[in-house]
């Protein structure tokens, strides 16, 4: 018979502001933190119970780490900030004019302030039903889905009597080749080579080919070129095929449809069809629908989207005559600015994320303290991308110019980086263990998939 | 274009037997271990992709582990054996005279011996309805599954208004006091009380009920009785609500009906209603249908089969009249004999499908040799079962009677025993820092659910 406030006596409490955080990724996470020890009341809504380290979500895709590793409990991680209340609930409506969020199961909560970090999901480009053949890589689910149909390809196969089949379902494709492609082809290629040969009586697991298939003229588009070049040759010397300029027409059960990018196809060329067993979509990215629901309602209308879904703010990351709601994260078009220089888009990387979130809570207070707020201003630490097996580009933004490296120091670099910045999870120990004995026996640790039938094959 | 024999050349063999073991449990996977080296080939079909240490599966279920930690690929355990195929499907079919099994893939496998290690599932006593709403613990995804139901209920209750709706959500029935039903309670009991308080700002979590439902006179029955006492009374320390002869007549998605087991109930008595958010089934179990679909093809027919569904086999773990097919673990009403000594029923636990696995192996090497067979005969170590932090029983049985005793040191007793038999998997690191940290700071490292609506629940 507990009541609201009976015996814990936290938010929304009487007098506060009450500041609603839609969304547990980084930006809403950092904000959440930045506001410990406010007079405020914090709501955090989350449609999961748990934080995800997104940037190793791979490796659970790929049975390097168990879920757990990678995500806490969002009401463990704020057990201790006693101005926050986390909710776990799916948000089905924002009204800006009243000021309120609706959830799913009913319940509406006011705010005085809202904070909109929903982030984004996969994009198919208008084929969403390619999503049931070539699965995107953003939840535990989606990690799991594709752990599950990396392992039963190569189980599909063994069973598998007819070699052309055979040979099908161990083709293994991924679909456009930015960090999370890259990330993904290395690793699996890493699988077959490394980790299953032996085990199988049959099939040669490192017969298996995995390739990467990029619309673009090079992979890792957010790298300088000469990193770009380095990591399609690490690609290729962990033997992934990497074809670049390959746009994707078409995906089904058994395969999917390239075409060439650029230049005329001979017509024979036109449509080229490569039977795969396991595809992987990491191509495209769309912002959450609550985007347009918020666009929806201002005189901008859609104008104020731009062409990925996300939310054109103002230079303090609010909505234009909404200064009471803030958009960060991949859900914001955001701008950084310095003074005396030219704005320049932020990118979609979560130090981007955690960065906004701060500068949004900051705003916060000052505002509290009627203090003018602040323009979001990005610190750009450069980029790192991994690979695989001692493979990796680091392009490292320092006062004396940017530090470019590839390859061992670099995935030194990419490893010691993830880890300092997983502390906060219980898991780096359990983490580091399976990272090393990864590393020295090549094996992978997490290669579990639960339940039976294979669910996503072609012969299933 | 890799052929069947092409690149690892191994089973089936020509000219060697081919020996067809159904089910990775603990009986197939001793079995299989056992034939190493002989000049056979061996055939090990499971459903799923992993060896699954069922003894600590629960605390898969109640966040204690992850799954990895528990579940190891079937095909690395093996991936030395050379004579051993890894093949993982259903088996739909055996037909005896043929001396086939058939895959649900369409696969059909001939055999010279067959070993069906199929095991059990949760028997509902013909009440296949009560499933949805009370899920057993028998493979990974019902550990989920059963995670998923006890973190969403906490979840649903922090955001139920209602405060009748809200203390619902918080009753928490587990039915059946067998090993897997105290251990569920029990632990259930410390999430409730010692990992959850401090985290909810609505709810106070220590303020849950753990209901254990048991429909017989007593705790354990396989235990003795001084034994089950205690037990009752550590799980009524940990908190735990202890119903005893109470059974259950009907289960729907808000709750169930209990009613007396002994005695004529007053009318108003006669049943009971139980609101609860989460219901876990641990009181039936019924062996898998492979052994009815044995039965029907043989003489004896049904008389075969006893009341759990488990096939009455001979003293040699084999179906009468046809000595090439043995059954063990879970699947078989099996006898332990011992020269001059009345034949006993073998208990339904881990040590005993493991030494019926080295039995059949063993006969199956002596048949090979022209040596007679030799009857099963079980080695009882006595029985363990852990109730909760620092509570568990043991009845140890030496050669100079039986030690019990229970409490703290029964307790690490229990720890160090399952851990000394995780050996083999690379988990016992894992394992180890989990229940350290779990142990030292209350908390559980696997509170993680994937994916977001909470599709259980009655407010669902």
């Amino acid at each position: 018979m507990a009541s609201a406030e009976s015996h814990q006596g936290t938010a929304p409490r009487a007098g506060q502001p009450h500041i609603v955080i839609i969304g547990c990724g980084f930006g809403g996470l950092e904000t959440a933190k930045a506001l410990a020890g406010e007079a405020v009341s914090v709501t955090l809504i989350d449609r999961t119970n748990h934080h995800l380290f997104q940037p190793l979500l791979y490796q659970v895709a790929t049975a390097g780490l168990s879920a757990p590793s990678i995500a806490a409990p969002t009401r463990h991680l704020f057990r201790d900030q006693a101005n926050l209340t986390t909710l776990m609930g799916e948000v089905t409506h924002i009204d800006l004019a009243a000021r309120t969020v609706a959830l799913r199961s009913g319940q509406v909560l006011p705010y005085d302030r809202l904070v909109v970090a929903a982030g984004a999901t996969h994009s198919y480009f208008g084929h969403d039903d390619w999503a049931a053949h070539a699965p995107g890589l953003k939840t535990l689910e989606d990690a799991f889905e594709i752990r599950r149909r990396i392992l039963l390809a190569f189980e599909a196969a063994e069973r598998e009597e007819d070699p052309v089949r055979r040979a099908a379902l161990m083709n293994f494709v991924v679909i456009g080749a930015g960090p999370t492609g890259v990330e993904m082809a290395g690793t699996m290629a890493e699988i077959a080579r490394h980790t299953l040969p032996g085990e199988f009586r049959r099939i040669d697991p490192a017969q298996a080919r995995v390739m990467l298939v990029e619309g673009g003229p090079r992979v890792l588009l957010a790298m300088p070129d000469e990193l770009s070049e380095k990591a399609r040759q690490q690609l290729e010397k962990l033997g992934v095929e990497v074809r670049l300029n390959a746009r994707v027409t078409g995906i089904d059960a058994g395969g999917l449809w390239i075409e060439s990018a650029t230049g005329q196809p001979a017509p024979d060329l036109a449509r080229h069809r490569i039977e795969s067993g396991c595809m992987v979509w990491a191509a495209g990215v769309a912002a959450s629908p609550l985007g347009r629901l918020l666009a929806a309602q201002l005189p901008e209308g859609d104008a104020l989207i731009d062409r990925a879904g996300r939310v054109k703010v103002t230079p303090e990351l609010t909505l234009p005559g909404h200064p009471e709601v803030a958009v960060v994260g991949d859900l914001a078009a955001a701008m950084s600015h310095v003074p005396g220089k030219e704005p320049r888009p932020v990118p979609g990387v979560s130090p981007g994320a955690k960065q906004m979130g701060r500068c949004v809570a900051a705003n916060i207070r000052r505002t509290l303290r009627g203090e003018p707020v602040q323009a979001f201003r990005y610190s750009d630490y450069g980029n790192l991308a991994t690979i695989g097996r001692n493979a990796a580009v680091v392009d490292l933004a320092t006062p004396m110019g940017h530090w470019r490296f590839s390859g061992y120091f670099a995935w030194l670099f990419w490893l010691f980086a993830h880890v300092y910045f997983l502390i906060g999870f219980r898991n780096r120990t359990v983490v580091m263990i399976d990272w090393a004995s990864a590393y020295f026996s090549f094996q992978r640790q997490a290669r579990v998939v639960a339940g039976g039938e294979p669910a996503a094959h072609p012969d299933a």
